[in-house]
């Protein structure tokens, strides 16, 4: 059906099928479409400029913090993928083979990169000699490929865009600050730029990445009550260095190998993005990630200066914000309903009473609340409600996650909260995988992380009842 | 070798071996690094910030000029890439075939993305009903694979980094000034940008794009005499929407099918900076796409005051260019040697007797000229050698361009150019594809392009002596 004939259509109500309203509003609000490969979707231009803007952002953090970006090709050698031992164990299982190039069949079959790791390993080693050569701190923006069974639209997909950075350092302090440093990057930008809440936290040995000594993570939780790990720091160690013989002369001149990290973010935002902040009229955007901030709609705008009037106001705006107008031929509620469904963050109508006045119309996406503004000062008037809404959906969101955290002191605990009112569930721990398996088994909730910040809910292990080392925040994740 | 100890390296002479001086270059200069897939570059931090900017000056272009991103699968079903006959003939020799994900056999190959035509016809088909659709002016940065027999880094890779715009309109003529528009922007950008005059004309039905109606090219010529091949511009008519069944209601509530173009330019750029500009001494780089554009080396930094200095002019650089501030313990000969090989456009040197005088000294890296310039308006000053150095390498190489190109009047005499001066070579052509062929293989040439400015330097065919219908430039080329 053509656009222009076909109504906004009503999305699936959240509270009725959460699962169906997301797919609705991935849909509906032209973030992606389906393509003809099996678990691989095409980003829109509305979704593709959101993911723009998280790389804008999150790329100058990188690049303040030291970084710099290199592209690694996309395929890795069978041999080289297996050289480090828990790595392939982990991502052989579920990666692309390339076994033909043209007619001919290759001697060695490439995978197409899960995550590139070896790739860096094997180029650190070409170019790391010295102390005087450390640290590297490389980042690449990339599309890696993982052979899942079943997918869904930026949470889960065969193949998706995201960042990896690879880092490499003298010391094992060295490479722990930066594990924790990029942690807390993606920690601040979550929630200044994307306006979600995050708790950080260290993975079970059962959830860290393979290869890893140690994985961080940043967790949030979705309106649903369920959880989405939405980035990782890992800290190898010298395991790597060991694999790849990754080494360096000090200042002793001794022989060293190098202690690395690795940490990432990718598409899966845009899935939190939708899960935190959306409702039933479609996306909500945080300001900081909306392409379009303030969409100015004029209203009965065949009337003489009114198309005028709104241009100038649109003119006046861009040079503060990202501001759009719709001048299109059809009629103003079908405009805000779209516009809302895209989830533009403010709305500027403005009709000719309203140019009597010297006023507009302002309606906050998030709130849908309406207020008059004055034309005189309206850049410095948007720019203000822009920066209350970005905050107003930071400090909702935490409310949300609040009030969905609760306490467990038993399995029967937790599998009750897990089905009546899922959310963060903190319960103690006594650090055995055995428990770990046994609570995921029963309730399905998963270790999420260790958080930093630690709570003594009990003394005792929620599952075996012997002495705790941990309070874990479990639950049930995407 | 550790860094530091080496000295710089003097690099192959560029007369002596073209070849060799270019694998020098993109080796010496920190550009590349090879990886053990065979015909796979690493782009390093030097020559990945080049294709960044780049990047960001031709986004803005695209997106000036109505255009929004994408992003599409990189994986192409196997029967989709076979939809369009001409197409698959054109690209299926020379595609990487996914056969197995994860442990189980695919039940269709999957090919790694040689180019996205196919996959952009489908979601075009999709999403295109009415004329209202129309024009969809999509672009999508990526990586594309392309399995050739000999590589050479940046110009001929396996896999390579690059921009496809693909276009869709109503009419003939739109799809028509889409693809001569976006040729202009090549071209425009190429002789502002990257300071390479290029000539725009039409491929011969022989070297046009596999599945187009037409192509148009931009061409350059490198310091060797040879060709290059830098951008293309395709208008496909209406040959894929008739193959993918896209088509809308006109206004007239007709079904018509949409007119496309397509339009690429890639890492290739960076092969072709290197060898109109680049010299004995390394990488020279015009301003406008140099990581850094001064490089700050203090002499005699041991000095009190010095380093104090030296970083107070950085910082008042640092707010109008891109400027870097080489303070390690390296001798300055040593720096000013690595910085040249990396094609920083200006030197600034500042030592105590400069600093004295209220002055530093400012070398230019394509000239090497010297010139001392006063502390007090040295922003000033340097922004206006860096535009006239931005100029200076446009005429540069247009000149150079001027000085080898030549006319032929027989394809004995294209031949005796390509063999003792390489370069353009205007001549006349018939049109007839046996012709073509023939200058192929007598003398290596291939039909350049047929460039919109037309000149009369026979009315006879230089191969058959029938009339002429073109001026031709031909050329050997990358």
């Amino acid at each position: 059906m053509s656009k222009e004939k076909k109504l906004v259509e009503a999305i699936t109500s959240r509270d009725e099928d959460f699962s169906q309203w997301y797919t609705d509003i991935v849909k509906k609000a032209d973030l992606i479409d389906y393509s003809s490969v099996r678990g691989c979707t095409i980003l829109r231009p509305h979704g593709y400029a959101i993911w723009e803007l998280i790389q804008k952002n999150l790329d100058k953090r990188f690049k303040d913090t030291g970084h710099e970006n290199v592209y690694m090709p996309m395929f890795i050698p069978e041999s080289l993928l297996q050289k480090e031992k828990d790595h392939v164990e982990g991502f052989a299982p579920e990666v692309a083979w390339v076994t033909h190039g043209g007619e001919e069949k290759l001697t060695e079959r490439l995978c197409v990169r899960p995550t590139s790791e070896t790739l860096f390993c094997e180029h650190y080693a070409n170019i790391i000699h010295s102390y005087r050569d450390l640290p590297k701190l490389y980042n690449q923006w990339c599309s890696v490929v993982r052979w899942e069974k079943t997918t869904r639209p930026f949470l889960r997909t065969l193949e998706f865009l995201w960042q990896e950075g690879h880092t490499a350092h003298a010391t094992e302090e060295e490479a722990m600050e930066e594990t924790i440093r990029m942690l807390n990057v993606y920690a601040e930008f979550c929630e200044n730029v994307l306006a979600i809440p995050v708790i950080k936290g260290q993975k079970t040995e059962k959830e860290k990445f393979a290869g890893a000594k140690a994985t961080y993570t940043i967790e949030s939780l979705m309106h649903d009550g369920k959880a989405l790990q939405t980035g990782t720091s890992h800290n190898f160690g010298d395991g790597f260095a060991k694999a790849f013989d990754i080494r360096y002369t000090d200042k002793n001149n001794q022989l060293q190998y190098v202690h690395q990290t690795s940490w990432g973010v990718s598409t899966r935002l845009i899935g939190a993005l939708i899960m935190v902040h959306s409702d039933d009229n479609g996306l909500v955007l945080p300001p900081e990630v909306a392409p379009v901030q303030v969409m100015v709609i004029p209203v009965q705008q065949h009337r003489e200066g009114v198309l005028e009037r709104a241009e100038e106001i649109r003119s006046r705006l861009s040079k503060h914000i990202r501001v759009g107008l719709d001048d299109s031929d059809r009629m103003p509620g079908w405009k805000f309903s779209e516009h809302e469904m895209r989830g533009v963050p403010l709305r500027l109508e403005l009709g000719p009473k309203d140019i009597e006045k010297n006023q507009c119309v302002i309606v906050r996406r998030d709130t849908r609340e309406k207020q008059f503004i004055s034309l005189d000062d309206v850049e410095q008037s948007i720019i203000k409600i822009l920066e209350a809404m970005q905050k107003d959906m930071l400090r909702n969101a935490m409310e949300l996650r609040v009030s969905k955290t609760y306490t467990a002191q038993s399995i029967e605990e937790i599998d009750e909260i897990c089905n009546k009112n899922p959310g963060f569930i903190k319960a103690m721990w006594c650090g055995e995988q055995s428990c770990e398996n046994k609570i995921k088994e029963e309730t399905g909730a998963t270790a999420r992380c260790i958080p930093f910040e630690q709570e003594n809910i009990s003394d005792r292990c929620v599952c075996c009842g012997e002495p705790a080392k941990h309070m874990v925040i479990w639950g049930r994740a995407y």
